[in-house]
């Protein structure tokens, strides 16, 4: 019951089937089909993520599950893309039935909860990675690409800004029986929030299809506030400036100065896994990114505005450049 | 210049920039947009390639690069799609530059071949391994799928069956040193005709294209004929009998028994990596496949027909189940 197709079929298992058989042709042939609504294009990104780089060793199958899919989700939700189907390329060490199940469980409760199916993958014998190709719809002409950012707009995020990098340290001090489930980390009955978001991202889809026409450019915050952000300005051709005190840190203790010593608020801006959503909004539509926060329940702050320039800057002085996770 | 951003940059350098403009929107954005012309699908697929598993450690990356994506894209033969774009997601140990530009230099030679833009990817620092998805267009009616043979349809395959396997001796005995390059291999100038089928598979595109219409059920041959028709078979709920001498084994100097002691027939027929395609015609149109195979210059050799059951036999012995790779 252990080699390859087995494990593929207990893999398979967890997910809807009725999402599956939605598709022209679902999971098993040499490719999945595919549709896509006339007027849309198809939106597809893929992440790989590593154990010990990419999550800690002692998280458990069923957070990885979810966590894999999420950060691939959230780039479609920067896209303004609507969930549609997504691969997952697998390789582990050993043939654990157990962590396939655990693994699948995990990520088959983010696909339903946003209607992706599974179309397709991979498993291979190596080093725990996964690599995930998530795809969804969006009209072109209202996806939220990078580089649409005016002089003038005004700069938002989701959500608290650090608290995923708080949730990595409390992490990376679990052991691997110490982890909360999946059920406990999103109810909130053990774990503390930090450690939710960074295990647990909820991929910010719904806002970004409400942004969709309101955003003139988005992405999301898997680097870092201050490197994404200029990723997006240099996308752009514009520079930004932000107030620290705007900033949606999370509510510690702390004294809001910018240095880099990594106590402060510069850890918060600069550390990576928050996946939420940095976007820009011209400022006749500010009003309006207001009241969808509130249909949505999601928290939304306005942290400053795009300028000329190239850089951005916090209370006037400029950033390091180089800032936020880089593999290499 | 060996960080994350500028390797992706070396890597982008060799690939079409003209038909990554084609695309709605290229890489470089949380996510690319891909275009499905109307009344078409697009058939997707996702294959990973690990260092020492699926190539040999010794493998020159220019190498590497043209086989992830002919192994890729030969699943989109299989599916009788014609290539539009790829995803290519690289775990390597160092920040390589001089690998990168190799690899990419023999991945683009291969996707300018078939017009397949590249639509995104990630770099990540672990194991060497390449995980490429293909995504290719077809109308979901014409795509070639595994389950439609029908009892009393020809058999047929392209190329020659277990020559990649000799390929795959040939290489594992090669030094670092000791590759021909892509240039010498597709040209026959250097390397055996057999290790230019291992390293530098011609995914049979253009066959799986003429194939819509004809073909009743397809696949490509990646874990051998024997397995891979057994799939087949399996998939359409049919068996099917071959004919051990018009099996197209390479012209070597060979007993043709049916033992399982390797050195014969069975190790040909269960042999991977031939990326040949195996697929099924109703009697009235075997004519038409002699016709295609002789416009298209390839290879097409009918060995054997669908019949009841669910096994495949060859010369009246049924083949064993459990053959083929597999990586658990």
């Amino acid at each position: 019951m252990t080699d390859e197709f087995a494990l593929i079929e207990r893999f398979l298992a967890f997910f809807d089937r009725a999402a599956m058989r939605a598709l022209p042709l679902g999971p098993g042939d040499d490719a999945a089909l595919l549709s896509v609504p006339p007027g849309e294009t198809l939106a597809i990104s893929t992440d790989t993520l590593i154990a010990g780089r990419h999550f800690p060793i002692t998280m458990p199958a069923e957070l990885i599950g979810w966590r894999a899919l999420a950060v691939n989700l959230s780039d479609l939700a920067a896209m303004g893309a609507t969930p549609y189907a997504f691969l997952v390329a697998i390789t582990l060490p050993e043939p654990d039935v157990q962590w396939i199940e655990d693994c699948a469980r995990g990520m088959a409760t983010l696909a339903r909860l946003h209607g992706a199916a599974l179309a397709g993958g991979n498993l291979s014998r190596g080093e725990l990675s996964l690599t995930i190709t998530a795809l969804g719809h969006v009209a072109a002409e209202e996806s939220l690409r990078r580089s649409g950012a005016q002089v003038g707009d005004a700069v938002f995020v989701s959500g608290e800004i650090g608290l995923a990098g708080i949730g990595l340290r409390e992490a990376l001090a679990l052991g691997a029986g110490d982890w909360p489930s999946l059920a406990q980390l999103r109810a909130g009955t053990a774990g503390s929030k930090a450690l939710a978001r960074y295990a647990t991202p909820e991929p910010r889809i719904a806002l970004g299809v409400a942004l969709r026409g309101i955003a003139t450019a988005a992405l999301d915050i898997s680097d870092g506030l201050l490197a994404d952000l200029g990723h997006l300005c240099r996308a752009s051709g514009v520079g930004a400036q932000l107030q620290l005190s705007s900033l949606p840190l999370p509510q510690l203790n702390i004294e809001l100065t910018l240095t880099s010593s990594g106590a402060d608020a510069f850890a918060y801006i600069t550390a990576g896994d928050d996946y939420e959503l940095c976007f820009t909004v011209p400022s006749a539509r500010i009003a309006d990114v207001a009241s969808l926060a509130r249909q949505l329940g999601i928290r939304v702050t306005r942290i400053g505005q795009i300028v000329e320039g190239n850089r951005v800057s916090i209370d006037g002085a400029v950033a390091p450049e180089r800032v936020g996770y880089r593999h290499f």
